[in-house]
């Protein structure tokens, strides 16, 4: 350092001034971050709704559990499938006996942070979402609860199961208690990402265009329904704040949200805000499907819900931080269990 | 031993003498047992169709990719189940736009060992199997292969996995490429069983009720079809030897099996002869999923091919054997891929 020149001093000083000041704006961002999100729980159980593992096994067989349903050929895997991180890659699903759903199915990965269920909220839980799903015509297409028993009294294996999962019920075979157990297995679908490493305080473990992306999604004012630990689902809003949601997206028909379900005119267009944790790995989005590209998702909602027009270079960094929020698909959820043996013979 | 008397001499001799006599009794059974049938191979790769890294990569994509087929929401492993060992658990699946299917779905588990596919032999390979389903309107329902090369176009993840796949063809998305990668992935997916360990040489490997079955098993005659790598597979057999078969499954409608393929009347209720792998996973039982459990199954069979009542004792031992058959799930079965991204809106 003796001999070196005084210019070159200079620079290795205006160097390290810069170091610092980018660190001191990244620690910034990282603490504004962290004001804003919270990092994924192991799991979602609550007081209300514990996990066991006898509950989690039952749970996870019947979810995969085609068996259960009218025609005996569709599962809760057959729209909240492992291979679209909980989704069907569809703009609306088609139910039992060929019957469309009304709405985009939302993924059932890390759902048990959202604080209502459904895109009109019309399910407090995770388990309330299933026991109302075992006898709905498009879901299950069963007629009643005892149908559904009856299935489960066709395959033999189930019974130790429910008694394990149950052992205080003398008839544990229930909706609710098969609501529980599904509910119990949901609650064990989290996916820590590399935001999540982030939020920890591992600077590394976002790439720069994701920490860039990452500022702007707080600066545009995404945030202001996208926070929380699910980056979203903590409340309801109206799409289209500034400009009917209809015109950005193309929607046909027009659904009119939650005013459905309450008919108070404040809840006209009214959802509940998506997570966004996995969002680039379950196209297509919005309650309807009705837009199939990320970037084009991201334009639409900062154009009708802030009055932004972004440009494709802001619009592919606040990709790259959504991006981040991929996490790697849970084993127990990735993996086929082998269901207990038994067929059934449907009508037809 | 010098005190021991001569009472006690003589017992333990007696019991070396039965040990020995049980051990040759045990190694004549081996080795009459490696003389009907052949372990699994590693995989099914042949010289027609050769196995790589990259075609099992693509193939597994789209065996669980539901994109491909009319409406976006059936893939190959809607029917063909890891949590059902590659079955549905129906006597018959239903197909695209609820559309039932004539047959009961065999699995895709160790297909490659069959001489042909499908109950009545008309496809005559893994490969044949697949490019024929890509556009029959009960699989797949789409109208023609242009529809299909639509699909894979509208996810770009894919035009890299054919790249890779098939990389001398400037044009690799064809039918036929989709069926060899398909079929690729399918040669992979072989389940050792403990049977299998039997054959090579472990003893130990067959608890003793499925040694007395397997005993039995041969010499009621079972073997004169279900032989070879697949303990059945190899040959056509008609169904009712000795008596007509829907007199003992109660099947409705009668299926003439392969004569309404060749028309020949020697082909009249002739089927290929069922893989038993992995039986015990797979209920219900027979070309049209007749019959629900196994050892009903084992009944019929001995009693319309074979003229012999079996009692209940002799069952339960045969199902023994037939239980050391099931092997574990092929981790890349059991497990989903993570799918190339892209949403896909089908007409409705």
């Amino acid at each position: 350092m003796a001999k070196l020149p005084l210019y070159a001093a200079g620079i290795t000083a205006l160097f390290a001034i810069l170091l610092v000041a980018a660190a001191t704006e990244d620690n910034a961002l990282l603490k504004q971050a962290q004001g804003i999100f919270q990092p994924l729980p192991k799991d979602m159980a609550t007081a209300e709704f514990p996990i066991t593992r006898e509950r989690v096994e039952l749970g996870r067989s019947m979810f995969f559990d085609s068996r259960l349903t009218i025609d005996a050929n569709m599962s809760c895997s057959s729209c909240h499938q492992p291979a679209f991180y909980g989704t069907d890659a569809l703009p609306k699903p088609m139910g039992v006996k060929q019957r469309p759903h009304p709405r985009h199915v939302p993924t059932n990965l890390n759902a048990g942070t959202s604080f209502v269920i459904h895109w009109r909220g019309d399910r407090t839980n995770l388990e309330d979402q299933v026991f109302q799903a075992l006898t709905l015509p498009i879901t299950s297409g069963q007629p009643d609860e005892k149908a559904v028993f009856d299935r489960l009294a066709h395959i033999p294996g189930y019974a130790p199961l429910f008694k394990a999962a149950f052992p205080d019920d003398p008839q544990p075979i229930t909706l609710r208690n098969i609501a529980t157990a599904i509910g119990a297995y949901e609650r064990t679908l989290v996916t820590p990402s590399p935001f999540d490493a982030y939020l920890a305080g591992d600077q590394e473990a976002l790439p720069p265009a994701a920490k860039t992306g990452l500022e702007k999604f707080i600066n545009t004012g995404c945030v202001a329904c996208h926070n929380g630990v699910g980056v979203g689902g903590g409340m309801y809003q109206k799409f289209g704040v500034v400009e009917d949601y209809w015109k950005a997206t193309g929607s046909d028909p027009i659904d009119k949200g939650r005013f459905d379900v309450t008919k108070d005119p404040n809840d006209l267009y009214v959802f509940r805000v998506a997570s966004l944790r996995n969002v680039a790995m379950t196209p297509p989005y919005f309650h309807d499907g009705s837009v199939a590209a990320l970037p084009d998702a991201v334009k639409v909602m900062t154009r009708v819900q802030l009055g932004v027009s972004l440009n494709d270079a802001d619009t592919g960094d606040i990709v790259a931080f959504l991006q981040s929020l991929t996490g790697e698909l849970p084993v127990n959820f990735a993996t086929a269990p082998v269901l207990p043996s038994g067929a059934v013979v449907p009508a037809r």
